[in-house]
Order: C-alpha cells, then structure tokens, then sequence
C-alpha cells in the first residue's frame, strides 16, 4: 500500500485527490495539512468529505509516507519539497515551483527567489502521457498547470512533427473557478461571476506561458510564440482551449488525423474524437481524460481541448504520476 | 428635481438604487459614497456603472440634498440618519436601524445599542402599499427588509381579517446571493454557492423574524408566531417565500382570493395570480413587483410570493417610498 | 458477478446507473436499450459515456441477465417488469409503477390501468434502510421516488414513535433540473430554469404525495397528512427538503436527537448531522448518501434532509436495493 | 410617437423589443404576432411581461404601423418584408434575409431561395454607428446578427486603416443561451447546458461568417478572411469576442488607441476601455453598449469586445436604428 500524505488538503485540489485516494486500490492518506485550519477536520470545510484530521504542516509525520502531494502555494511548496525529499519522501508538486527549468525565468514570472534551485534540473515535469518512462526514477514530480495539461496535450503531436507553422500559436482559453482557488476574493464571488464570462492576463501575461513554451521549444527547437489567452468561466470546473494554429503549407487532413492517432490511440487518457466533433466540458468532467479535436479549415487547425481542472489539470494527473511511480496500472483509482 | 445622496453606493443595493435614479424623471444624484473606495469611481467596481466619484461618508455635501438614502451597515445607519437629519435632509434608511420599534429588541438582535432609540417612534416602516399615508409627513423611513417584504405582502390580507389561524405561520423563504451582500466570504464564494442550496438560520434565529412578527401583530393582535427559513439560492437576485397557513375552521376559497383581489387589485406593484398559476422570480426579476398566488389546500393556504431582492426588497421599494414622501406618481422611475 | 441489464439507459437516471455499475466490484452491464435511440451507442447521447451499444427493449437478451433495472416511463416499466419475470429476472423498476399498494390509487395519480395489479403485493417498496430484510428474497423492487426518498428518511423515526403530531407535516423541497427528465420542454430550457426557483404542483397535487403518505401510514396509523410543494432549482442535480412537524405536546430535544441516533447512527449513507448544522447539497450531491439535520424551535422541528436525486433518489440506492438482494455488501459500489 | 408592429413577439428578441418599446418616450406598440400562440397574451409566455393580445401575422394590422420589426425565421421574415413594405410600413429585420447582398451567398449559407432578392440592393445593414448616414431615408434595414456586430465593431477601425494585417483574422467568441432561441431542443437543455462549454460550428462553418467577411471588405478591400469559433455560454446572456489580429509590420501602440478613440469616442453606445482593461459580460448585459478593449502583445492586437446578445446584439440596436430612421434622438428609450 502507497502511503500519501497531502499537504494543503483544504483548497479545491486537496479534497480532490482525497476523494480519489480514498477509492484507490493501492494507496492510503497517512496524513492531511492545513496551516489555516489544522486541529480540525476535511469535514468542517467540505461537508461531504470524510472526517480527516488535519494536522499542520510541521507536525506531519514525513517519516511514514511513501510520498506526498504538495497542494501549497509557490514558494511554500518548494520549501516543502525539501523537507519531504530529506525524510526519504517521493514528492508530486502541483505547485509551479518545479516546473520551471530555469531559477531566473522563475523568479520573474514568480517575484519569488527559488527555494530549491539545484532541484530543478532533477524535478520531471509531470505531463504523464510523455514523462512516463521518467517517473519510476524520479524522486520529485513538478505536477503541470491546468491549463498547460490541456494544452500541450493538443499541441504535442504537431511537435513532433515537422511540419512548418506561421505566426504565433493561439490558445484561447476558459476554465471554472475552482482554477481560482478558495480564497474568497471580489473576483470570485458569485454574484460577480455568475452570469459573466471575462477575460484576464490574456497575450503573454500569464505565468502558465513560460511553463508551456518550455514544453512546446524542448519538444520542437522551432517552436513558435504562443499567445495565451484565459477567461473565467461561470462553471465550478472545466477547462476548454480552443486552439489556432495556422500553418505555412498545404497540409494533409489525413496525415494530421494519423499523427494525433499514432500519438493517442493507446492512451487511456487521452480521446481524439472522430472528425465533426468538438471537445466540451461535458466530455471530460468528473474524470481524468483529455477530450481532443481537430478542425482544419483551409492553412488553420483550430484544436479544441477540454479536461477537468481538477482531475486530468491537477488530481488526477498527481495519481496517473504516482501510479507509474510505484509501478501500478497506470489508470489504478482514476476514470 | 429631487436631489438624492447615496452612503454605501459600492453595494449591490446601492449600484441598483444608482441605476434608478439615473433613469427617474424627477431625481437626480447628487453625491455617492463609499468608505474604503472613496476617490475612486463606482465605474471602478462596477464595470458598467457611470463613472460617479465617491466620496468618503464624512465628506458628503449633506446640505445639498433633500434625501439619502443609507446603504449602510446597521448602527452605522443610525448614526448617519442623525447627521443628515440634523442637516434637514429627509432619510431612507435600507438598513435595519429604525425597523424595530424597540430598542432592546434591537440589541439582542443586532447586538448593539440602538444609536438614535428617540427616533425609533418617529420612523415610519417603509412598506409602501401599508404605509403611504404617512410618508408624506415623514422624515425618516425604515426600508423593510427584502425577506419581510415578501412574507408581509403575502400575509397583509389575512391579518386584516379574523379568519382564525391555526399553529404557526411558516414561511419557507429562498434568496439570490446578492442578499449576502458584496463582501467576499466562504458562504459567497462562486465554487460554494454554485450547483448548491442550503438553508440558514432557520426557524427562530434569523434577523428578519422580529421585524416581521411586529409587523404581523400591529395589523393583528392575535398574529400566530412566524417560523422563518431562509435558504441560499444559487441565483444572483429573486426572493421567494413559499407560506403555509393553516386555519382553524373551513375556509371558503372565493372569500379568500376576494379578499387579495379587494386588498391588492389597484396596487401598481403586487400581482395577485389567476389561481392555478404559481410565483417565481421570473414573475418579478428587475422589477419592482410582488407576485402573490394562493393554493388552498384542505384548511391550509399556500401562498408564493416573489420579488426581485434588490428592486421590491431594497432598492426599489426605496425609490418608491422616495416618490410618495415628495409628492411624484408612485411609480415613477419604477418598473 | 451479477449480470445487470438497464431498460432505458439514455435517460439521467439510466446513465448514473451505468456510471455506477461500471465501478461495481461485483457486477457488470449486460445490455442497454433505449426505443429512441437503438443502434447507437451511450456515448452519442452523453459524451463522457462508454460505447455500450443500445437495442431496442424488445432484443433486450433477458435470458442472460439476473437483474434488470427499468428507467422506463410509468406503464411501459411495469409491461417490461412482466417480461423480465416471466424471463427469470429480478427487476429493480425506478418508475412509480410498483410503489403504490393499490391500483386505484394508481390510476387516480397516473392515468392509466396498471399494467401488473397482481404484482403490487409482492413488489417491496426499496428503501433500502426500512426493507432490507425483505431483499434477499424479492424478485420485484419497487425503487421509490426521489422526493420520497428524502422525506421518509427525515420522518421515519417519528413515525416509529408516538410523538403527537398536530396538523399536517409540511414538506417544503426543492430538486435539481435532472429530475425532470432529459426531454427538452418549455420548463427544462436553460433560458427558462437560469436565475429563476419556480414552485409546481404544491399541496397534494404531486404523484409523490400518495406514495409519501402511504409509506407513512404504514409506519404508524395515525400519521397526519402530508402538504408537499416541490419546487424547480437551477442546479443540475440534488433535492433539499425543508420539513415542518408541529408537535402537540412538549418536546424533550434529547430524546428527538436519540431517537434519530437509533434511526441512524449504524446507517452507511444516512448521516444525522450534529445540532447546528443543517443540511445541504453539498453534504450529499455524487454520493449516496442521505443528510438530515434537526432544528426544534418551541414544539416545531425543522427536518433539513438532502439527497442527490439521481443517486440515492434513483440510481445508487437501486444498487443499494441489488446489493442486498445479491447478498453483496450493501456498500459495493457506492459513496 | 412612432407606431411600432412586432412580429414574432414570442421570442427572446421580441420580448427584449417589448420591453424596449414600452419604455420608449416617442414609441408604441400597436401590436405583437405570434404563430402558434395567437390568441394568447405575451404574459403566457413571459411572466414578467404585459399582457398583451398577440394576433397571427396574417392578421396584424398593417396599416397602422409606421414600422414593422421581425423577428420571424429566415425566409418567413422577409417575405412578411415584402407585405409590410406594401403597406407602406417601413421594415426593420431581425433575420438574417436582408443582411447579405447576394443571393446566391443567401442560397448557399441558408438553404432557401431568397424571397425577395430585388430589395438586397435596397437594404441598409444596420450596424448603426457605420449606417446611420443611410437610415433616414431606408425602408428597409436589416438588423446584423449578434456575434456580428460584437465582432465587426472591434474590427472596423483597423479595417479604416491600411495596417497591413498577416493571415487570417481569429474570432473566438462565446454567447449566452438565448441567442439559441426559445425553442426547447437537447442543446439548450438546462442540465445539458449547466456546468458545460461547447464549441460548435467553428472556422468557417457558422452563418455569421459570410456576413461579417462581407462587411470587413467592403471597408478594407484586402480585409484578410475570419475564421470564427462560436462557443454557448452557460449564461442565458452576453457575448464575448476575443480577436486576434497579427499585423504584417510593427504596430505603434499609441497610434492603434488613438485609432479607437477617433472612432469610438463620441458614440454614445461604443466604450473603448482604458488600456489595462478588458471586456466582459458585466461591462454590457443589459444595456445596449458595446465594451471594446485592446491588449497588443508583440505584432498581434488581442481585442476583446462584449455587447448584450440580446440589445446590443439585436433588440437595442434594431431600436437605434429605429430612432435614426425617425429622426429620434439616437439614444432614446436605450441605455
């Protein structure tokens, strides 16, 4: 039995992966931490959650756990990181504090000195479907960003490929607002989000853009720019990337299709629908996929891609990793 | 024209009383306030606001005007009513400090010492299809609460009867989130609320219930008690009360709706339903209305009221009693 | 493994259904059938479903199935209930044809002739924590409605006390939008249901009502009548029960607390939540649990109770109800 | 005061028109159409509204309108145009008939032979802010869709200035429910809706797309193609569009906003947002403004660009046109 302990169980990601490890075959949650509200249970924050309780982070007991999920905030987890490794933890960080190759690239996007940078170089960026075969040596996980998972994992195959592309790549973008976390802040109460779809930090200000053109220049040298563009959806969770990504060739729609099917075909994760379809929330909520498709109107392929925030953006992918970690079936306690 | 002042103009219900008055015929704004936004504009947190200056409390040209009306935390109300009084303008009071005609029923209930108790009398509970009479002659106004003013236009007609009652009245009462006000907090959060409904302070425990058994037993003096339970709607506006009053003996169906009809056919503002048909907030949304239906069900009636929180329950029943104390058509600037 | 059949998968219920025996540790999905849809597969209708090919009911292969779970409209599942019997095949029925004892009954509330009158007597009514000793040897179970579900749990103990109730009980609940079944009507538009809360068929107008009574003048003979008003929530899924019982003497609040602690406390999904809490959606939507919360006021209590009502209201405590007559745990499956 | 007939009053666009009308100071309604609901009142359909008398359209009473407003399916509107011009009445469509110049475009996006091509030539597409030069003298006018006017005035400016523009322009935009119409169908099903975000008819595939190509070139003879990437909102109203224009040559930020501001600023429905900020839903529902907003990142301008659907995006502007066709005051009756 894999034994979890959860750091920050109390925000959105937190009781998502305690509900997934309480149902997982193999796995048990040894310890939960909250800062905020430990002496006190899961159940005082989410009623249906089990009456866990919650010890704060220094209390936890690191010596009993097989590994552990860093649900903190940045900076706060990469301290973390370094505690759990020296007790002979394994770490899946969901924080961005791994992700990052570069301290520099870090500290600007962050406004944080890295806690740990002679980490990075170590830390695999846990994008499952193409960090696999890093996992089962891998002693610290930078778990990706939600948005990126949903992302890279349309744009991966056209990666590998060479086939030319104009311009900057395109990714619109909306997710639910559990992406926003818990904290009760004027952008997040209902009344101000129900009803509304907005905009914010659109062009190249987000700080999951580093995190994905990372990705994109170490799977294709070439890669273009990428412009990222998020919006606040009135949905508990969800996320959709419409995706533009004009070429400068004549391409072959057969040949595009076969790519995404050689590259997802054996995924369990991860579905290319059939040409006329397009990805939506409701293709992928409540489960840990990755819902793709692809549309190509003339030069442009407009990718549509849709995950759960929670799960396939964040849970969901921490146990998909900590599975081929420990040498489960990949998809062990995940639908 | 009318010139009005507005404290706390950065709430919902101070926003929504901007909106009217910008459109009344016969009113115009003269100032808008705000403690923790003064300087800025209410553009700044409203994005679809005018761009009016706030100003803080203390710096409002209270001379100028001939009403305000106080979007303001209780107590605070109260002691800006004496200022603006002192200064001879007339007050609109939307918070709780001048309903209750006690003052220590006030502060067991809001747990402060009434700020002004010898205006308690003088104040005239702003129900304006009970009250119109005296606001004319008035200076200061209690705007009821946004629950009481369903459940007492809903009940009126029976308390001006002596059809004897049963037990006691219980009105299970429903509201949009705006209701908890703009501060962010768990309860409020988008996550929380959404796909959620959840009952609160039910019973006997929630601040509106003394407001309205007084107002019940002034109309009647053998008023049975009022059982109260409020819930939280995943909506951001609307008010409705689902009543149940059980009498004591028969009860003939066409004296009682005769009785509605006699109370209520040449009020602009409440909409007795043919009977058959029930209330909802679509009935009354961004309207100034009262939906009332009537099931008679055995010896109990079932009465639906609804109204928009922030127009019928705030805001609109404000401008209305505004209207009425200044000599306009009733329903001027009001839908 | 039990080898389960589902008659009218593409409804709500049908798909929560397979969702849930899709996990089961001891059971798997035999067939689907859908008379719209045959030919096609679930994931045409839900996106996020697997591709189990649906037929039309009559190829349905009965034969080699041990149970069958009927999503099918009144009537239509009581003439499949016949088949299925006559086919050696336990049924799970979720439509209202095996809840009410008597046919009349029956016909005065649906419509129609019963299809089966000599099955009411052996068909057990399926809630499952008042008849699970008559599961093992049923053959027919008739799963009770959603409201239903909520209600009777709430009152049960009183039922089996003789706590003098005065009057009518008042059942004030509200449900989710799943509940009115997928076919696309005026009520069901998202335009329609978005910011509204809409009362329907109040007093002893909805079929539930017979069902509800009959449950408890069952339990105790003197059981007063019931008032019930559902309403329509803007929310896909759960059903929140506001409940009043008037008692007619002194209530000892510690006594009432045990006697639902009795009721209750050895219950997997019934929760009774401490004194001060009450009940809400999130206590309960995607588990199958049922929360009941208890607020006395003077000779008053206010029952909270919530369920998700497609699952304990349909589809999880269906697998409740197989569970025990399988002689599986009764908790396989389900949260 | 201006006679105004409704045609088609049943739907969201109708209502919106009443509501409109109703509080217009120089507008009256003298009637409102309804095909499978003549006879009714419009309160049968809306709770909130009037009860006014809907008659079928071969009934209206045409010689008493000075204008006509429908808001009928394509095909029936403009062959109800071609009465209504007879008449003497003068026209303004809400359909898609009289927006595009050629027939065979018409044929070819709507499945139908154009009822009445002679009058293509005379009709004024009214987008009011480009149009209204036209409008006193127009007869007919026909009205643009929603995500068209959302999207075309964003672009106009650039498409008055010779800014060389590289590659297609992107539109990824999202609109509320009703723009779907009231028709109950599987997509605008609430539970269907709720929670969810869709894609649908993405590229170059939705109608709106010939109509908005026809407008950009007829500004800008090299106007680059759109592709456009509709997606439904789980909210009943709004749109956002977000633009993305990747310029052939560097761009001078301050010369871009000036563009905007020389455009837009003395329109009393169009506000460009200070720089910093964006577009939203909450900067426009409700009211008929368009809120546009410019973030230049590198060689592309992300514009973002929000208007109400149902104003803005149809009922408000077809009443601004209406007012410039009679010589109102532009803003009359609008806010």
């Amino acid at each position: 039995m894999i034994k979890a302990g959860i750091y920050g169980a109390t925000g959105y990601t937190g009781w998502e992966l305690v509900k997934l490890l309480q149902r997982h075959p193999a796995a048990g949650i040894a310890f939960v931490t909250s800062q905020s509200q430990a002496g006190q249970t899961l159940r005082d924050v989410f009623p249906a959650a089990p009456a866990l309780r919650l010890v704060a982070g220094e209390d936890a007991p690191l010596g009993d756990v097989d590994v552990v999920f860093l649900c903190l905030p940045h900076a706060a987890a990469g301290e973390t990181a370094l505690k759990a490794l020296a007790a002979g933890a394994r770490v899946i960080d969901l924080s961005a504090d791994f992700r990052l190759r570069d301290a520099a690239t870090y500290a600007a996007w962050y406004a944080h000195t890295h806690p740990a940078p002679h980490l990075l170089d170590e830390a695999v960026y846990g994008l499952t479907e193409v960090c696999r075969a890093e996992l089962p040596g891998a002693r610290l996980v930078a778990n990706p960003g939600c948005y990126p998972t949903s992302v890279l994992l349309a744009l991966r195959p056209l990666m590998l490929s060479d086939m030319p592309i104009a311009g900057p790549i395109i990714a619109d973008s909306a997710s639910g607002v559990s992406g926003a976390g818990r904290s009760p802040t004027a952008t997040t109460h209902f009344v101000q989000v129900a009803g509304n779809y907005a905009p914010y930090k659109i062009g190249r200000a987000h700080r999951h853009l580093p995190e994905m053109e990372q990705a994109l220049r170490r799977w294709r040298a070439d890669a273009p720019p990428l412009l990222f563009s998020p919006h606040l959806l009135p949905v508990p969770r969800g996320i959709l990337s419409t995706i533009y990504v004009t070429f400068a060739g004549e391409v072959d729609e057969d040949d595009l299709r076969a790519r995404y099917a050689t590259a997802y075909d054996d995924e369990p994760f991860v579905d290319v629908l059939p040409a006329g379809q397009l990805a939506s929330l409701a293709h992928v909520n409540h489960t840990n996929r990755c819902a793709i498709a692809l549309t190509l109107t003339g030069r442009t392929l407009i990718l549509t891609a849709a995950i759960d925030n929670l799960i396939k953006g964040a849970a969901g992918q921490a146990v998909q990793n900590m599975n081929v970690m420990f040498g489960c079936p990949e998809t062990s306690g995940l639908i």
